[in-house]
């Protein structure tokens, strides 16, 4: 019996852990018709990840796999999610990075779609703005970035590594597809998460009321 | 005792499976008041359908019942859902359809009265597009046909044999009556439905969120 | 021990009945703030009714009480709710009604806002029209009545009499105040009042989406 | 061991009421990403509050502390939550006043921000209006007040103060904030919540649906 290349306790705990939390999201329609993917930083070189195209409410730890920051399955015969290099290469670039969650809610899709021209969502003038690192007060504005989709993984990853360069809020947009959100832990992942998907549904609400004056 | 005309293994094993699925659903508001109904293929000439007129947040073996693909009653004294027909002619004409799912959500119904005159909705540029076979990317676009409603079944039924003549999607709209799904099997035909009720509510947002720029 | 003028096991039954109904309809949001009201015929001169101003997410049976027509408690110091003449009136009227049941959703809190100068809303063209009393088709319209709020029972009551006199729909709106439905049970008085709720809901967003064509 | 200057089964019976109250106003959205704040009276000096950035889903004892009425820690090392002067001020100032609820729905947040410049949202015309105080009729109006935020708390203390001198809701507004309500007891604060929460909703929904005419 060939010995793992990490630890399985490491990767028992992190799969329950996301089992849980995606069972939550699930549960409030944020992963339609098997999408989204989850991942928790497993140690240095690795990452444990959803297999792809699972139904994320009811996810068991058979449904989970090992990664390295190339995207590879590492002592799995399984396909890890289409976009597992947008999950890695945040690992790869930032140490503090432990988790990344991937969701498709109503509001993140339609916010994608409504500012994909605008390249970014304006979020301004809400206490929840604390909810982001380095965030002490209702009274600032941050912009959400909105990527241009594509099928191209490889592509894909490189167009967020340049927006990041110049974005350090711990979350995007890609245009039709939803919000990358991520922390140092899952809690401050699921913590970001939750805080990007309310002040977009705010906004577009906004939106709508204020046109209606 | 007279021989069944069909294994009760089986339709055991269908209606627990229907039974599980429906309550989801239900709890979504997908079944208001009764509606809505469920089929899966139990063999070559039998499918098992839900017993018209029962609610489906509550259902129980005793609420499915065995019908031919005439849409008639095999064994069984009640009376199957009144659109049978729509279900049953699906898997008469596709030997590779294993589960027909017929909900009324919020927002089906409220796009299949928006987009009746037009006759179809076309859904574009989204990620969960690859939800549907045959689409391996977000940039494509398909047409989900809205068809007129009708208390005739046999002429609703003709009606969707003529449109699948032409059309691919595991799908359709009948104006003011909610969406028709299916696909290989249950889990298909439930990631299909859920495709088509998020990108029909997003559609309708954008909508109202476009028109008010 | 005086002998009560009411079966104490059909008072259990009902009030047992109307708990499992409650709770369902109060964790869909229909019954903020300890509002709405919820009644079974219990003989030809009693109904049970719940007592005024419980919590409906977390009724017991203490929280039922016998009335009769008159509205009068029947047996009990508690007070019923602040509407029971609007239920016990109906149980009067009508020997075939056997449940009323009183709700506030959003849906129906805004629709009766909206529509209370008009005095109805009109639903046409919806399937869903198929769950009340004599329709078997989509192909029709029904008005469901929308009456002035008032403080004044007997008159409100009144008022409800003389509308009653025109329409046959199992159910009105108030203006400001939610819903009355029923029916001959307590399954056929809730499949009128999801009937209900659903299409005004659909009524309300069709009404967003044509204005922003 | 030093003796508590509160009784300690008075903080286990507060604690356990309000758990069980968090976790219900949680799973309907309104506590994302670990903000509101809950506290309720503990005697005439103190109040149980909960620590600052906690999820609220999943409070459990440890949660929760004493502070005194200058919102200083009382036997505890946590920080309590950053608003903590906004509930004991009104603890001070109404002896009447037995529970503080703050919550961020999507309803309170939208309708602070749109109606924030106007400095109050006027409700007329609702039988849940009987939900509050002194309130014995639909037939009225009240304003709910939208005050400006502030991170600093003793100033936003003092505005909250200056606005009570005229106001007698048990509740308001703070923009992009969400809602502070309260009550004699956890039922009435809970009750007077939901009836603000529920009124809010249907404004908004209103003001679009005129806008549609």
């Amino acid at each position: 019996m060939a010995t793992l290349p990490f630890s399985a306790n490491d990767f028992h705990r992190c799969a329950q852990a996301l089992i849980a939390t995606t069972r939550e999201l699930s549960a409030r329609g944020w992963t339609p018709a098997t999408s989204s993917n989850f991942s928790l930083r497993l140690d240095d070189r690795h990452a444990v990840i959803t297999v792809s195209g699972r139904d994320k409410g009811r996810l068991t730890e058979a449904d989970f796999m090992v990664v390295d920051w190339r995207g590879r399955a590492v002592a799995s015969e399984h396909r890890p999610s289409a976009e597992t290099l947008l999950h890695t290469r945040l690992y790869e670039r930032f140490e503090d990075v432990g988790c990344v969650l991937h969701t498709h809610s109503h509001a993140q899709t339609v916010a994608s779609r409504l500012f994909a021209e605008a390249g970014s969502v304006r979020l301004a003038g809400y206490e929840l703005l604390k909810a982001f690192p380095g965030q002490d007060s209702h009274d600032t504005a941050v912009e959400l970035p909105v990527l241009p989709n594509s099928q191209d993984m490889p592509a894909l990853a490189d167009q967020v590594d340049r927006m990041l360069d110049d974005h350090s809020l711990p979350g995007y947009l890609i245009d039709g597809h939803g919000l990358y959100a991520w922390g140092a832990d899952l809690d401050a992942a699921r913590r970001h998460l939750e805080a990007f998907d309310f002040l977009l549904a705010a906004e577009l609400d906004l939106r709508r009321l204020r046109a209606s004056v």
